[in-house]
């Protein structure tokens, strides 16, 4: 897990401080956490560091701590046991680990409750490491509780830090974006021969476990695109499906890629599928083309609206004035969810903050709005921001049978021509775009998303 | 996650909890679990069951418990949300798990409290979950507690129904063991243009993922068999290595499977890696041919060190009397670790009750000797028990560089002739072995052991 790092993360790790240091005047402690168990104690899942720690510290070293304060890093860990070495090898020491990261100091874990007097901290996840968190700053610290005072203070200079990415995390988010474009390269190939989805979601997780990756969040790879959160993968594939794939990698530096393709079980869009995809990756094409610094992205989000209902009405599913029908919120039946987030460490960015706090500008709160409340994301964009775009039409049965909105909305709709389309049940198309002082770069931009390009990677 | 269930199943489970009426005469409450955040609440471990619950109510069902009176099982579990159904589609009321299931009846979570008098309970290993045992039935219920009174007794009646394997078991134990070996020789398949330890673990780990099952351990693929625990996968692939690979398959419904080969990243053995091969191979078949109800699991680990030693003693690479060696401990130079464990719905079954509740048989403890001190298992064999049969041979520098074992056993070892074995850093074989009224079967047979077979399938 704990590879040679490089001067150049040295420096990163620096600056990174250096900056914290430029926003609050008291130490923060963060803690890395420690594996969860799974079935029994010593069957744990793989091990993840939390984020903020990971910012800081590079790497992904369980049980241990660092304590900031003005611009300077310790480190707080205990040396391997000597029968651990029998076990697990001869691990590195604090000291050497210390010089990997560029740590000012290094002390025995034994040692930090001596340094937490006015120190705010992040609580982890696992219900081990925010025990010990309470103990040593002797204050309940709760992954569930928002965080109050210097912790408050602590995770706002926290947001504004990790909203705008350095070249360090650049490096990594970009690794993770093009290994995620391979998985997606390998489950195209894989479909036309696979029975089920379990085969393709396969197919891609090979590429990020080979490439000493893990996924950044459980793999959506289904033929009902229609349930949104959909874990399953034991439906069988037929010709006619499409095959809805949600799949990111994340690199062991902890930094996510969270891309969505959509594609023909068969390697050919139907006439009918093949209209709707367009019209949702006319809403994609036309929201990345919009991002630049000072763009609010919730303009997005409505741009979207406005493209895939303009869409809906051209093909006779939707009927009357586009803006009238985005007004009451006429898309929503077919595009309830936002039209992103932001990207980073976690997936959802900083979410373990609270759901809204690095989402939404200070001020700002989500909307009550069926469709609008599931905006995770309300800011201006400015340089440096990695956000998703991933429009999206669904015919969730839920919303369409839902007796409320029949009333609300059954005259602007035209079932009998939306019974036509039958076989689009869900598509999403979904990339990782960096705001740039130009407007904007994707990440992902190596996998195709015109459906002739992915016709064509099927079938080559 | 939740598919059809046959009628099998249904009786498999009224079987288990009739003879779970017959050992106590309290009632049980069983909780599955919930899932375990990653790095925020939303980012959640893919939900593992609790494996007590699983053998009663065979499905991983997230968030809900079961009642265990006199032969009866009472559901407990919410029906989902109305807006689940957006997100997550339309999930199985709880009156359609009920009857998957058979149970007798069917109540909502919060009617638990209701049904707790004299229930025994075991403590699950996730946090929300425990905190809510301890508060339903207002006594702490903690996982690194070790059970008393009725938990104990129901924790022991566990064990007496879970050492022997009944039919519904068998049966996803032996998918786990088909599922493992293919997987295992789809590792042999892409050992020879892999680049790194990785691309080998992905090729394994896409057989288990393309048939929906996951890892029951986070899997040991390594070019470095002499670290035990090793959980990295970034080494590279040189000709002249050995890699030893430990990799094992869960099913759906929560049955293991443990096996371990070790094979040349060349397609051949050296003449030095072929003759340690084939003396941790005597060990393993010895084993297993002395496999047979009544024998004790303790002599099987004793024959292996005897075999080992032997092997060691005709190599030249120990010196002296095989029986007085192995009475010396001189074999766990080389074989520190214990010829294996009970093998279920956990890959160390039951471990979760404590280490040695269920592995040792009542009255028996651990040895604090050095090797004798890491057997997991300790009981006679019965038929119905599923074991692992795993001897290894490793050159561990912490031990073999240990001044107090140079001391001891510094004129046992002929170091000279030891150096000529220093491609051999660590070689094991496991399979899974039921031991039946006849002797034993071997689930994993299909996965062959002999090197000249390995050396075959890796160059076909």
């Amino acid at each position: 897990m704990i590879q040679k790092t490089s001067n150049s993360l040295i420096e990163t790790l620096r600056d990174r401080r250096q900056r914290l240091a430029n926003l609050i005047d008291f130490p923060a402690i963060l803690w890395s956490g420690s594996s969860s168990p799974r079935n029994y104690p010593a069957n744990v899942f793989p091990f993840r560091a939390n984020s903020h720690f990971l910012y800081f510290a590079g790497l992904p070293l369980p049980n241990t701590a660092i304590r900031l304060a003005a611009g300077k890093l310790e480190l707080f860990m205990d040396d391997p046991q000597p029968e651990s070495a029998l076990w697990h090898g001869e691990m590195p020491t604090r000291e050497e680990i210390a010089q990997r990261i560029g740590a000012d100091a290094a002390r025995p874990m034994a040692e930090l409750e001596l340094w937490t007097q006015g120190a705010a901290t992040i609580a982890v996840q696992d219900a081990a490491t925010w025990t010990q968190q309470s103990q040593i700053l002797n204050r309940w610290v709760l992954p569930q509780k928002p965080p109050q005072e210097i912790d408050l203070e602590l995770a706002k200079a926290m947001i504004s830090l990790r909203l705008i990415h350095d070249e360090g995390a650049l490096t990594e988010l970009r690794k993770a974006a093009a290994v995620t474009v391979e998985a997606h390269k390998a489950g195209m190939a894989a479909t036309t021969h696979a029975q089920i989805e379990a085969e393709v979601r396969a197919a891609m997780e090979q590429v990020l476990i080979a490439n000493n990756m893990t996924t950044s969040y459980n793999s959506i790879v289904t033929v009902h695109g229609e349930i949104l959160h959909n874990e399953q993968y034991h439906h069988s594939l037929q010709p006619g499906d499409l095959l809805l794939v949600d799949v990111g990698a994340e690199t062991e530096m902890g930094w996510a890629a969270d891309v969505t393709r959509t594609w023909s079980v068969s390697g050919k869009f139907s006439p009918t599928q093949r209209d709707i995809y367009d019209i949702v990756l006319a809403a994609h094409d036309a929201c990345i083309a919009k991002i630049h610094p000072g763009v609010e992205y919730q303009d997005l989000h409505l741009l979207a609206c406005t493209v895939i209902t303009e869409g809906l009405v051209n093909l006779g599913i939707l009927q009357g004035n586009s803006q009238d029908l985005v007004e009451m919120d006429a898309h929503t039946l077919f595009f309830p969810h936002g039209i992103g987030h932001l990207l980073g460490l976690d997936v959802h960015d900083m979410e373990d903050l609270g759901e809204d706090l690095a989402g939404y500008d200070e001020g700002r709160i989500r909307s009550n709005r069926f469709g609008w409340g599931y905006l995770r994301l309300n800011r201006p964009l400015r340089p440096g921001m990695l956000v998703t775009i991933e429009p999206g039409f669904y015919q969730v049965p839920a919303i369409l049978n839902d007796g409320d909105r029949r009333a609300k909305y059954g005259n602007v709709v035209n079932w009998e021509r939306l019974s036509q389309f039958a076989d689009v049940r869900g598509i999403r198309i979904e990339d990782d775009v960096l705001v740039t002082q130009e407007g904007s770069e994707v990440l992902t931009a190596a996998l195709p998303t015109k459906a002739s390009e992915i016709e064509n990677l099927m079938n080559s």
